[in-house]
């Protein structure tokens, strides 16, 4: 099967929608215009990295589409349109590659994401999907940098032990990411795929401001308790929830006065997802851990794919 | 080097345009409004099938780059702001991919493209690069699938034997694009990456038409005259001009009566960049090419990176 008819394949069953007024079978994707600010984020899957040869294909196309759609999340935005880039070992089987489609048009689908346009290329090595999505900006943007002492810090869902298996099947926090940002003033937002603590650290750095965290109010989630009890080398339970990677939750801060109304609506809003409200934005540069035994520095470096060979 | 110490070093120098509202650094790049449709693409380029280990890294940076937006001249587009994803070997020297981003950020100044953000994951077999752009759509969208009976066909440039070494320093006929859409009438038009042959074959199936070219019309390149020569298993230099793909070039058709003026206004505004009329559109589906011994059709295969395993 060439790339061409690999292409003939696909095509036809990607989803579409009004923001695509071209799609797939021309030189470029031409998009509908639209009023207000474009978000345009790409992000990559690596087998070896980010999945293994093992994975389903279904669930790599799921992963790809689902981490740029976290990214679009941590923004407060709207998906619209999404083109996927596909590289492929010289033997790979296309049903696979039809599989791996299928993966990524159904979390597309579930957003109202249309894909409009494919590219296969050969990668030697091993898998690769980059998905490149556009999206429309909410009125009032969220950066990184908006943190302000004596912000209260949250998270949602539960953090560590990813790899174990929901790195494969999370939920981008799409809807939460825009419940929150027309209700609430979000000060700074972001979404957690490096490690808490080494993602929070870089929204503190943009916001010039540090931060203490409860180590009880941490959420770890099951799978983090889990891989602690079953392999004597894995991390601690609280270690795993501040630095494993690929939790794909939002961290972001509002003003202190606004926690508690926020905590309220949130259960309301989403009775099935978990917020915590882990701790609080302070003036003092750095990143400090409140635990029983008094107030320490966290050194734990967020987990960092180019520095793990 | 870590992925963030690298992206330190890379983002400051990279090119910003007033279409960036928010650039690297947050989880999504922010476009500013537009008035109009866009153009969204994403092409890759991968060590061993589009260069080798040997390639210069500024040189590989910028076909990257190129490639792309050498997909955005063929709708005729304006390009505004491009994503980098760089996929790379675990062991790789980091100053090879600042290199790498100076060839990409050369180009993209080149045109007056920012590039909002970068991505650098881990690639076990080579380096992996993805570019993904945005960029302003013409008042009159221009397809692959406009092509009628009796049209002239046109190509730009010269073609065949790009693997010479024009595939890594083409320029993208951004300018010719814009000039060719806003003062003709032009029917169709695509770039040429896989070949004369199997590209041209696309534009006349998405047009329900066929084409009759000139043999002795089509402009065969110095470097497909030269490989023939000197290498006897070498393809004959017409059929490398008809086959060999990384050519870049604009092929495009406008009505009969509009051919001639539209060569003497190519002359006078291009007059480096050659510009050929190989042949015509004609009802009958079909490519069939037209030699001193008469017509035959055209079966040689485009090429086809997917299928060359």
């Amino acid at each position: 099967m060439t790339e061409f008819e690999l292409l003939a394949k696909i095509l036809p069953k990607l989803p579409t929608n009004r923001h695509v007024a071209l799609g797939a079978g021309s030189d470029c994707a031409v998009l509908e215009a639209e009023t207000g600010r474009l978000l345009f984020k790409t992000d990559a899957v690596v087998e070896g990295v980010h999945f293994t040869i093992e994975t389903a294909p279904e669930k790599i196309g799921r992963k790809a589409m689902a981490r740029t759609l976290s990214d679009i999340a941590a923004m407060a935005g709207t998906p619209t349109v999404a083109l996927v880039t596909l590289g492929l070992p010289p033997d790979f089987d296309p049903e696979r590659a039809l599989r791996i489609y299928d993966g990524l048009a159904a979390v597309a689908r579930e957003h109202g994401v249309a894909i409009a346009g494919g590219e296969t290329t050969k990668n030697p090595g091993g898998i690769f999907i980059s998905v490149s999505m556009v999206g429309l900006a909410p009125a009032n943007l969220i950066s990184r940098a908006g943190a302000r002492a004596k912000d209260a810090l949250f998270v949602t869902g539960e953090l560590g032990g990813s790899r174990q298996g929901r790195h494969l099947d999370f939920e981008p926090r799409l809807a939460e990411g825009r419940w929150l940002a027309s209700n609430f003033d979000v000060h700074a937002m972001m979404d957690i795929s490096d490690g808490l603590a080494g993602d929070l650290r870089h929204l503190l750095q943009a916001g010039g401001v540090g931060a203490e965290l409860l180590s009880s109010a941490i959420p770890i989630s099951r799978a983090a308790r889990r891989q602690a009890q079953e392999e004597s080398s894995a991390k601690p339970p609280l270690l795993a929830a501040l630095t494993d990677g690929e939790d794909f939750e939002l961290l972001f801060t509002v003003a202190g006065k606004d926690a508690v109304r926020l905590s309220d609506g949130w259960r309301a809003e989403f009775p099935k997802v978990k917020l915590s409200c882990i701790g609080r934005i302070v003036a003092e540069p750095g990143l400090r851990l409140r635990t029983a035994d008094g107030v320490r520095d966290l050194n734990a470096q967020g987990y960092t794919h180019f520095a793990q060979s």
